[in-house]
């Protein structure tokens, strides 16, 4: 089979971001051949799957190479195989669940979010500090107050922190969710946060894109 | 001075990324300034700029190279002049005016995002193809037609556009944006977009870190 990549090798996060891009578009291309028949057996070329991401294709045998050589020469990957191997490597092949804290337009946009259901990563509580907005209901869920993340954590299960307050705010949130037993923080404030290193943080930064963009529109000749 | 680092060199993505993040960290510590005396001749090391970034050190001066040698030795660098030099890079130094299509929640959050606007990026058009939302008003803005983007585009000077439908409109968006004349594209759904190469589009996919979460988490033993 494939090696295990979890335990050893530190995979950079270029790579993992890549790897979400190739799920996404090996997760739509296996659920286009529904119901065609042999569609376990589908393979995809790294050639093609390049093409389907836009990332040149030895970027795409060098990021699947860190999980040794399952790939077959002339045939390609099987898909169904490669997309478990990939969720394997990123550990989303589990259920995770979530809180988020901070009930604004942010927040609501990703209580929204199908695709995280879809993809096993569930938001099962929320809360915020402002009264005016706890006891209220948000898709279906009560909005409790940060100060009870302490209790509502270990109970809901919740192994993920999803911050969505303002940045002057954040700090607070996040040392409220560690104290409560949070694993890890997804980050959407814009202000920086410090925890205890075994708590990962990843911060969301929409100039991440934005720059991306402004930086390749102007390198373009008109 | 610096040297341009626009016409010739490639920046990889990672490092525009990380760009993104200096220019964040580093606009708050100059405010964090703000009224103390010398302002601007205040220095910070890349030390200093790493801790605060998360970064290791020699991967911030790597990034920092591509700008060429303007930090001094023992001194490290100017604060603003920092700021001016990674502005210039992403080319954020201007005015950028965007059109959002699709106005629901991910569209909302981000009409309503103050970051945009305080870093000169103001999403001056919205459009919808919903005839019950056309009309509307959303944060002061009018919601036009989708089929109106072709006039409207260039009337508002626009020149990003935003895509925030849902996957199985991203396409059409996309092209009525390109034909519209959009110089570049962000891209909110979860969908693969094909537009002409001299289009960019960037994709924000909240898998990227949500995946580097799962992944680094799941490394830290218990």
């Amino acid at each position: 089979m494939y090696q295990n990549v979890k335990s050893d090798q530190h995979i950079p996060r270029a790579t993992i971001q890549r790897l979400a891009t190739y799920l996404q578009v090996l997760e739509a291309f296996d659920k286009s051949l529904d119901g065609k028949e042999g569609r376990e057996r589908e393979t995809i070329s790294s050639d093609k799957l390049a093409a389907m991401c836009d990332v040149n294709a030895s970027q795409v045998r060098k990021d699947l190479a860190y999980f040794g050589q399952f790939g077959t020469r002339g045939l390609g990957y099987y898909v169904t195989y490669l997309i478990d191997v990939i969720k394997d490597c990123v550990n989303a092949n589990r259920r995770w669940r979530a809180a988020l804290v901070g009930v604004g337009n942010m927040g609501r946009a990703l209580l929204n979010y199908k695709e995280f259901g879809r993809r096993n990563f569930t938001i099962t509580g929320v809360f915020d500090c402002d009264p005016f907005k706890i006891g209220d209901r948000v898709y279906g869920l009560e909005i409790y107050s940060t100060e009870s993340l302490i209790e509502k954590i270990p109970e809901l299960g919740i192994e993920i922190g999803i911050i969505t307050v303002p940045a002057e705010h954040a700090q607070d949130a996040a040392e409220k969710l560690v104290a409560a037993g949070i694993r890890g923080i997804l980050n959407y404030s814009s202000a920086r946060i410090r925890v205890s290193s075994d708590v990962p943080v990843e911060y969301v930064n929409f100039f991440h894109q934005l720059y991306s963009l402004t930086y390749n529109v102007s390198k373009i000749q008109r």
